[in-house]
């Protein structure tokens, strides 16, 4: 295991491409070699993301994202940060170089190719590669991501939704049928596009549901949450944009299984993560803002003895544990690091 | 039926107080003869609530809550803009003075003092009040507010939670025992309380839920969706604070009852709802910025297939529709005036 | 003097278009008869700007901007809400139609085309008409507004800038070769443009300076000031963007002239403004909340004795008495309308 | 020269001691062995502070802000985070006692009692320590702070105001009267105080101007450039309140002493800030959100050759730059850690 890695970012200029550069700079055991831009070619990073400027920080330009210059770069370790469809472009070349591919786009979440073309209106495109991808949520397939040459980092919104319930379904406490969940996101989720439903007067002083009912996001969220079932999950999902930068909150209501309490539903969130460095279960309600700027998922249960159903809630940074944290949480592992490493 | 009239607001400077106080000064057939605050008293209205200040507007100064000066005034209607508890030490000797009274507080929107006490912590103040107490939703009450002479105006929360679901209710579409409810609200909802947790830097960049399981508001909203389902109701409330000054949206999930279809819902809707002039059933999803500021609910359907949930989604201005705005249609109502005066 | 007026707007889906819209809607002499925008021609009203949705509202889509059918839609008065050089490709054929023109571009605030052409970096359009256009500052120029054919609405920043200043230069109170103005504005100022810098992500949590040292708006404000001071006044300005969906504040230091006190300052500016209905000469602070909504603007001074000089504050609603509120009293000026229908 | 030192905080749940709470638990090289809070004592960190919890972290309560305790906590260094007049009562024993001392409140940065007296309104309540004082900008006074034992850590306003004005007056490139200072800052820059003017429903949607013509903060403004410049200066200062939760960007305009040009200006700040790690001299304009979470204050200027004066304009976190990180550098000099340690 070596005490440093090389590493490259494709596609650099997104909030997560830059969140991820942000903390990869200031990892004690990464160096990034590279990064790249088509639009931004050429610029030197400072110019184009200033949060990243750092006085004495390393001297980076970004480049075209061509294959060759990245293989010549000397990266070990690849940060996918690209649009779904786009991705499977570069990780396919680079798994076959024998490179380590962190994926931070929808392209290998999904084990199934059609559930794919369901999803993202399109044909996998490299559906052979479906079965190495090791889908990088560490507090589920820790053993496996640290092996793993191919990485799928889970949506935002997953990571949120995933975290509360995987403990509860695997444990049988839920009745998997009846699975309710609303989701609120900052506007970072929805990517830098000059897209006029993004503009400051638009989302400022509004607060409004979309994606409904088929939000991309169900693919990856049914596909684990039934694999934790050990059935087929089927779940409403209702995400809201809200008018903060950061954040996702998530709420959950569901049945409980019989003989199901709200003790032991508490008490197994915090069994299943008592040792977690990044989930925290808590007795108050989850905040965004508790958890802004770090890798922290804090997540907590209450029993609405009225109605008999299960309430859960989480919070997370959608920039950090659910995007690029979450891919610097799998670098460490898949790098032999110690897993907070660069996170705390 | 007179052409105007004098309109006494008892607490009006919390932020539904200012919110009615501004409607009224521009409502053509309102004269504002008293204001009371006991922090104010003494100070003219502009000094108190800046953005009621009118050029040659009227020359009104904030008394004391003292009821002998009230009846004084010549006031004809009494709104109250009270907390629950203190609202119903004026209704009484108002109501019993021959005075109307618009009250915006939670006294009289229970028709049973148990209730009441269950949820409010306290024995009902004045329980002989409830039997002549017309809950102020005029989509569903119009009528009966016409005659009335103490009006209980509903709450924010229960006004986007009744509005969907009264009509699907009504006419059995929906199965009531599997009602969810998230809303989000805006901080103003909170009221004009010195209190650290809704400062600025407290509530921006944050998304939190509160009040879970028993918000005070299941209370009215339980008893009016009882009375539409003609059936015993309860449902999973889940509110939210989000980073935004104003507006309330909400979404609902429900199932279907056997039968019903996403068409015969977004209909009946759209039937029950069509001479209504402050309801609005759109096709599109509704966004609270695009009804603050004006006395509008904008409401739709979706049907998700996947799940057989019914989703439904509203949004209002939570100090207008939801509150003051709600008063003032209220009031046109009361006083036979045409309903929109002063709110369009 | 009609009591009634048709009204067209071109460019009506910007932020000041919509503005103006929203406000001509509920003007009682006001019948809105065509909207253009090239953008949305062919789709109604209410599904390009929902805040405009009204019930039982006129029946009005959008068409495209061609004078044939604008003319044909007879309309006497014609707003135009246009990028400057466009708004002069239909500023001429429409007063040379004989119709009412009040431009909410900068073509016409100009009064020598060699000043617009420094400022704009293109020769200006239509120098002929120059002459004949009237700038629509209201309380300056009244009088020549109510006659004028083509009326040349002030910028959002002039207005905050202007209103404070002239009563002070017009009667000497200050040194004019002194002036430094640092203005904030919130990002609807920056129109409805699809631009990575204005989005939510961008703007929220940031504060910045942009448009130094030269903005465009300087042209218009030195013109004015060195009309009123009666001769050529030159002045720092830097405007900043704050993160707010509407609002100006300026903020403007200034020497005295021999001879001014604190009291000439403040009583100057309370006398020229005692019987305007849209500016308010206050003795607190003012706060950008407080006129947001309205076509008011507020203004106070102050005297810092330490340095010996005046310190100016303005606060308007950058969208209303800035931009589409202006344009409206302008228009009942023309109209010969009650100064503040539609307004209050 | 120790590898570690032993921190005590006093008054630390305020947004200034929280700031430097989190910033010292991931501090190398400190260990927090005492917080205190008259309100909280007794509770854990992570109850009172959420943004503090930390999984594995320290096992910290309050404790109530009593000397023996402090002195016995074995704290060999102690932030206070106090409101000015109280931080005395602490400072004064715990130099008695051979403790070191940075203290974050505003009474040691003056070097005149009188002054003192004249800007905070009460006798100062320790001039003998006055003058063994050192005011901690390291950018200025790096070789006193060394070797300081009472550190008294700048405000907010003057560290974005001093950094810009201090390399220029020392070098006689601006005319020292001519300075006029407006800056913005976020609301957490008034602290967490349960007040009705700093709620999220009042700051947000809202600009205006305070404290003029005289804030305290003028007083060590004035001081310190006073001392750069070699003669008394008197500035114009309007600090402003802008709806955001951090961040400090400041303008200032003044005219340049003959012989300064744009080129000499910007040179100059470059060379002065050449080595420095928190000082980032740029080309493009500066913006809050490109510091905020960082100890960097960005600078830069422009000359308006129309009016012949200079522009500067900074931005920096005012919680960390601003007051905590700064603290934490001073703290790095004390103890002869390297400079960024724990601030990168």
């Amino acid at each position: 295991m070596s005490q440093s890695v090389k590493v490259a970012i494709i596609g650099a200029n997104g909030y997560t491409g830059e969140e991820l550069c942000r903390l990869l700079l200031a990892h004690p055991r990464v160096e990034i070699v590279a990064l790249t831009s088509r639009q931004h070619a050429g610029k030197p990073l400072a110019a184009v993301l200033p949060r990243c400027d750092r006085k004495n920080g390393p001297a980076i330009s970004f480049i075209e994202p061509k294959l060759e210059a990245l293989l010549a770069s000397g990266a070990e370790l690849f940060f996918l940060s690209l649009p779904h469809g786009v991705a499977s472009e570069f990780a396919v070349p680079l798994i076959r170089a024998g490179r380590k591919v962190l994926d931070l786009s929808a392209d290998f979440r999904l084990r199934d190719a059609a559930v794919y073309q369901e999803f993202y209106d399109h044909a996998h495109p490299a559906p052979d590669l479906l079965a190495q991808a090791v889908y990088g949520l560490p507090e589920v397939y820790r053993k496996e991501i640290a092996t793993a040459s191919l990485v799928a980092c889970p949506g935002c919104y997953p990571t949120s939704i995933l975290l509360p319930l995987i403990p509860l379904l695997k444990k049988g406490l839920l009745d998997p049928k009846t699975i309710t969940v609303s989701s609120a996101s900052g506007v970072s989720g929805a990517g830098r596009k000059a897209d006029e439903t993004l503009l400051f007067a638009e989302c400022n002083e509004s607060f409004r549901a979309y994606g409904v009912p088929k939000h991309r996001h169900l693919s990856e969220i049914e596909q684990e949450l039934s694999l934790a079932a050990g059935s087929a999950v089927r779940i409403t999902f209702v995400p809201h944009l809200a008018p903060m930068t950061r954040g996702i909150h998530t709420f959950i209501a569901a049945e409980p299984a019989s003989g199901a309490t709200a003790d032991t539903i508490q008490s197994t969130l915090r069994d299943f993560y008592a040792a977690e460095p990044f989930v925290r279960v808590i007795d108050r309600m989850p905040n965004t803002q508790y958890v802004t700027g770090t890798n922290v998922c804090e997540i907590t249960s209450r029993f609405d003895a009225r109605t008999s159903r299960v309430l859960l809630f989480s919070a997370e940074d959608n920039l950090i544990k659910g995007a690029g944290g979450q891919g610097v949480q799998c670098l460490n592992l898949v790098c032999g690091f110690p897993e907070t490493e660069g996170l705390s």
